[in-house]
């Protein structure tokens, strides 16, 4: 189980056209692909680092009526129970409890401004 | 100058109520306030820290016919410049130019995708 040293917040962008988008970053910013996930061509999850900061462009769910929000964040910690529980506690609602999926440990939040957070970490 | 040793995207989300923002994620994720400026009460910008993963919560924004996101990402980097000339030359564009302003060094773009990022980092 990995446990990260420092936490960081990935943010996870959504875009039509997610491959558009991953090749664009690589020439803008130099960034590098630490991971990739693409069941069907086209549709795209990766994750890519500037320098080291790290952030993930997904294909899709603009158009999709659940998901009002093209932009979400990934906070990487260690014990992604309690930023559930403490979330829940004053006024998030929870959009998955915690859960193993896809060789992360996670669960996800909405706030109250329309915000999704979800708080996890990789699984060995 | 503070060279950053390992690259951070702080995403800077903008809220019509800040001050509100702020305490919910206070409360809701263990935050704390790692900067806060306050011209005006209310009108707020503060960086707040989730066990060392930072992001920025600023007033007012979303109301502004130009900012047409509220969201951006602040990537801090060591070499503002390279990644704006870079960015620029693939077809990202213009927000504002290197620049010193408010403590820090840093550069903005807009990609093709209608997201804002700004590449800088703390001038000491």
């Amino acid at each position: 189980m990995h446990i990260p040293e420092t936490s960081t917040i990935q943010p996870w962008l959504i875009f039509e056209d997610a491959p558009a988008a991953l090749a664009f970053y690589k020439a803008a910013f130099g960034a590098r692909e630490t991971y990739r996930l693409e069941p069907v061509p086209g549709e795209l999850v990766a994750r890519l680092s500037v320098g080291g900061a790290e952030f993930w462009v997904a294909s899709g769910g603009v158009k999709n009526p659940d998901m009002h929000q093209s932009v979400r964040f990934v906070v990487v910690v260690p014990d992604p129970e309690a930023y559930f529980e403490q979330a829940l506690g004053v006024g998030a609602t929870a959009v998955f409890a915690p859960r193993a999926d896809h060789g992360w440990f996670s669960a996800k939040v909405a706030d109250p401004f329309g915000h999704h957070w979800e708080f996890g970490h990789e699984v060995d």
